[in-house]
């Protein structure tokens, strides 16, 4: 029997993957931020010109929600994906502003098999989120599980 | 002149912050996700009883914004917060499921004033989430910029 599904030996080492890009606007920024994340800067496009950063910025939750929603779309719904642990290093680089057009990538940087889980691999990501200008405003790493694909 | 904003002297080693809880609902779980994170173990309760997970679990970008929001209500929506560079070490240690009352804390582990910009402190902090039955559910850690409390 034979699948579609992406298993831990399609993410090898090196494997570079486009996940498309995302525009945010003015109106999904704010909205994002009054849920989550209601500071000045984030809401108030008049205040925020007087902030640190000088204008409206997205939250730097929304960039990470926007780089899983595009994960999900582009490999992990059509993958044998089982979570992950957690991720480290996130860092946000640049400010995400309305209108910018974020194009984000994922390279493997390590594959191994689960040492505990027969028929588990893990894969460890880099993700990098560049803007229309080239440069980089986020980047995060982590492990995400996966089966193994069936003999 | 004296105001009320919480500066970075006011956030000392050791200092532990009592944030609140959240209490997640299914529908707020599946509205998230719907936006974000829309694996099958995150918006179909049905599809996810059958899944690794046993049920209908919240995204871990979720747990994050969730902590994110309390900590605005909480302190940073009346210091003198200039954002963050970026967060380290976020492990989901525990699903969070529907009806599950999560509280949260911060506790500051490190504090130091900025090398390169005077009047600005940086803070590093733990944040803790745990469920109704005692269980750390999700970790993560990472530096905060104040501004230095004027002379």
């Amino acid at each position: 029997m034979t699948d579609n599904l992406l298993y831990w030996e399609d993410f090898p080492p090196g494997d570079i993957m486009d996940m498309g890009s995302h525009t945010f606007t003015e109106a999904e920024i704010i909205a994002f931020a009054r849920q989550f994340d209601p500071q000045t800067f984030h809401v108030d496009p008049v205040a925020a010109k007087h902030s640190f950063f000088g204008g409206l910025i997205a939250s730097g939750w929304h960039t990470c929600a926007i780089a899983m929603r595009l994960m999900v779309d582009k490999y992990v719904s059509r993958s044998a994906s089982l979570g992950s642990p957690g991720l480290d290093n996130i860092r946000w680089l640049a400010p995400v502003r309305a209108g910018d057009t974020i194009r984000y990538r994922r390279t493997t940087t390590a594959a191994r098999p689960s040492e505990s889980k027969p028929g588990i691999g893990l894969v460890h990501s880099r993700w990098e989120a560049v803007n229309q200008r080239g440069e980089t405003v986020m980047t995060m790493e982590g492990w995400g599980m996966f089966r193994r694909r069936p003999a």
